[in-house]
């Protein structure tokens, strides 16, 4: 299948941590939107809420998206840095809070429909605890799903994925994983709320994220081009530990293969949109690396499909050694 | 609630790992039945297939826990250690293991309802994969299922209860965390199928027990003593990173008393196992302080289920730990 | 031994994260300083460099600390928020960085001899690499060594303990166990150079803090008040896999009786400081619960010291396992 | 520098687990010679004491390997399947235990110099504890250090290389890491104790190999072929939590490249040899791939080594990445 590529905005933002408050400049939107319209293969923009785009800027970048020839992808709503979402914001305790972060998330579907974005990405960072014994995990779970009831509900049109992460910032998140955010999904009953799954985020669960879309597709649901319940996809890599953000094929390879493998079978015809965090990296370097090498992957699926399929089917781990050292190796065809 | 305290035989026999062939002497089945027998609070006994119980061996055996005035909780199949199930037991790419897989399963329920044991415990340890790109995980998980679907439907009388576990001794198991062992007992479609948590399993999927205990129950379905899906419960302790298989208490402390709590919150009424691996250890010794910490903290429970109720409800760790620090204190009372 | 609390004063101030930019207000120093004095048990406090102490306000500082009847525990330096280290201080690739990183560890070098502060707490955070194959290890030992060779020949009679820690900010740390912080110790030479545990870090490292302290004092040298080289010691709890600077005593307690035994048995006599990151916990609080833990696991300690002592020649983890949930009990002495 | 490959006679063997007590059948030793003598590119072969080789038959196994052409690597004494072992070795807690591993490892000493075998490589398995508070780590070290004194004096013509592993079989080992196991080759003071590195568990250590190889060299000590205390090497490779003794280049990539690198960096021109437990792999065909794949890492070494010292000293992600893509990719040189 043909892949469409797509970029978080905010990637190519100031970086920080929880000691150093920024580690580059600040870019205004427009410059950030030029350099990543300007990466290789680059055909779709995730913007995030508040930061990138508001009820007040919608039609501005929608001009400016139209103007470099690309597409809002989806937007994410600002679930995680927005201090009054510090202890969750649609499983909050505080109803006044939920309130709110179902109302700001509205608005934001409101933006997505006047700028034809169909998606909607929901990373609800802060939905979680830290320590054990301070949270009632059935009344959060409960508003959880009672918030996106009534978005999905009051939106038909639009796609919601909800991205899990098994922790940061939170110690623990409510959406941990592919499966029990499926059956977030399934409790919704609403058929366009589904996932989104963030490789790096899949590692830190010990998924394969291959089997993480075979989940997906088997639950049932979903659309003509999506994976069953998967909707959404956002890419980058990790030492395996931890959420490091990194350029796809930092530290793995075969995992690549695999998954572009999946996504093929399972159907998915959506986007592939890179999320890392450079924090000491040029930006634009450290995407246009990640679709290189998921082009490269990639290429390895499109020529050898039928050869995968043979090596799913045989189980055989030699044989899988053999295929992957010539289809990864710089000597390709040279005799052993 | 009042707990009933069960061990799985196995605990008390000998201990190998992949190294050394035999830490210790093996005792015959029956040495080792007297010596569970034995522990303080044990009511019930889990037998594993072929190893304690055949249909051989049924009879003789429901008379010796008759004798001993124990009840037998479980059978579980032996589908880890027989060489056959190398590959896989229900999920086996060979049609005829998977065959094997079911009726061997098929025979001990059989068993099972001869003997007066309502449940089976599945551990599909040999159920996974270990190199990537050499399983096709979307057969693999339809074999597995149609394989419940056939022993759970023709044994309805029986409850099934899936044993996840991320891994070991496969690098990935099918079955790695409650959720996605959630999907699988949706799709099964029978209402007799349902979840064993082994804490120290959950441990190793990052987990907190507690709510996965209220994913099992939200997920619906049950009876009236089970947690929603949740049939059954095995307790130990690890590090955190493997299945240490320890005896409870020797690492964690908090998350048993909200293992406890949440039990009682979703209505488990049903066996807490011990499973345990003691392998340098004296078993009976090694299960029996499980047992008295697990009392020790069910203790803290029952006295302060409205003050946990309320730490809930208040979100504030701190307040949290000066619960924990006076419950689990030698010197509780002490003025500081 | 009669034990030393001291506190981290940023533990009191604003906490953030790379999404949030802060979850709380911003005290002023002088502020943090009264309420770090006003919790029970401290008699020290921690000053970072720049943020709460610099040349120019020393004087007034330890005006500030006297007023309040505290002593300065350790100053350290700033060289993990600061975006000039981004990619290391005395590590860094580049000479003016490293010149400069020396320079002022050398400023605060006599900021704590103008206050009679024996230690600085060198904290190397951004000393490391990301990505493999991006960094000269060889080199960057090297030129870490020779900074702290400088820095330590200058200043005899002041001590400089090298806090490790695997990970965060950067993917990997150049001081990242006890043990290889121990061989950087070696290899300056210095007898004044030594190592500070957090307890958290050592976690993270998968050690036995211990453990950690027998390395310390194996290694040989130090003071009559330190356990060889372990001459600082900052505490905290985590859930096993990240630096989440807990209130100690959240996940885990064994290891905190273990930890404080080794101390003991290795004569460390040294200050007992809080290290914690309470993004959402009132601070105050959260570091009140730390000592009241410590000193509830210090009394098991003081009361059973023989005992431990025969259990560590015992090696009977079922003996063991009984000491500690009689000692951790809250039904210490309730007839089982 | 020309690589030497290797393996441990033992890969070829039967493996099991705790669970199942064979996979595989049991070959015998010569039928394993013969497989392993045929494997391209392998030179040299390691042996297991008691396993292999013993005194008895020794002289049997040097013809054997002459006839093959191949050279004894290493012996590997028994530490670890020995049931006598099972609280450890040098560091049992028993003194007939440590008298018994010291005059094992010496009668082993006596067959290496009869075959001409230079290195005894010392994997302590067994060295370690399970449970908090039941190991006095200082004595254990002692012990263990006494045992490699006496050992390496009497033997001053052989090199021990002591290989650390993070845990497996016991929860925690004594030699853990590679800093922790220098200080063990600097506290025997003996030139001839140095370090072996398995790739697995330095993965599990959470090391980069490349890192600690400096570690090796800067701590000082050894012989011309070395990189300082750096004897030995074994490869594998794994998921990154557990020693899952994988095939070389499964699940990573660029870490065996930067390996290469530093060791030829350091001056290491010992033995590469492979170290893997292929639990339901083809042995043969498992070790023949991780040469093989080694050969394709190494043969990017050999070609690139001075554009990799530029990209050590630049430090810059994104160009590295840039050229692994292209290193490893299928299609270099293909234009982007």
């Amino acid at each position: 299948m043909s892949r469409r590529y797509s970029v978080i905005l905010g990637n190519l933002g100031n970086t920080k941590d929880r000691f150093c408050g920024g580690y580059k400049d600040n870019p205004d939107t427009a410059a950030m939107l030029r350099q990543a319209a300007g990466i290789p293969h680059v055909q779709g923009i995730e913007l995030v809420g508040t930061w990138d785009i508001t009820p007040d800027n919608a039609k501005q970048m929608k001009g400016l998206l139209g103007d470099l020839g690309k597409v809002c992808t989806s937007i994410i709503p600002d679930l995680f840095a927005d201090k009054r979402f510090w202890k969750g914001s649609y499983s909050s305790a505080d109803p006044a809070v939920r309130r709110y972060a179902i109302d700001y998330t509205r608005r934001l579907c409101d933006v997505a429909l006047s700028i034809n974005c169909p998606l909607l990405n929901i990373w609800p960072g802060q939905d979680g605890y830290d320590y054990l014994l301070t949270a009632d995990y059935d009344s959060a779970r409960s508003w959880f799903r009672d918030g996106l009831i009534e978005i999905a509900q009051a939106y038909p049109q639009l796609r919601f994925a909800l991205e899990y992460k098994p922790k940061e910032p939170r110690c623990r998140s409510y959406l941990a994983t592919m499966a029990d955010t499926l059956l977030m999904c399934l409790e919704t009953g609403c058929a366009n709320v589904g996932v989104c799954i963030d490789t790096g985020h899949s590692y830190v669960a010990q998924e394969s994220v291959g089997e993480a879309i075979v989940l997906a597709r088997r639950a049932g649901g979903g659309y003509p081009d999506t994976a069953g319940r998967l909707f959404h996809m956002h890419f980058n890599d990790n030492h395996g530990h931890w959420d490091d953000d990194m350029i796809v094929g930092s530290v793995h390879s075969s995992t690549y293969v695999e998954t572009l493998y999946w996504l093929d079978r399972c159907g998915y015809a959506g986007w592939l949109s890179m999320d890392q965090y450079p924090y000491r990296e040029d930006a634009v370097g450290a995407i246009s690396e990640s679709i290189l090498w998921l082009r490269q992957f990639d290429d390895i699926v499109q020529r050898h499909r039928a050869r995968i399929d043979a090596l799913l089917t045989a189980g055989d781990a030699v044989a899988t050694s053999r295929f992957l050292r010539s289809a990864l190796g710089p000597s390709a065809g040279m005799p052993q």
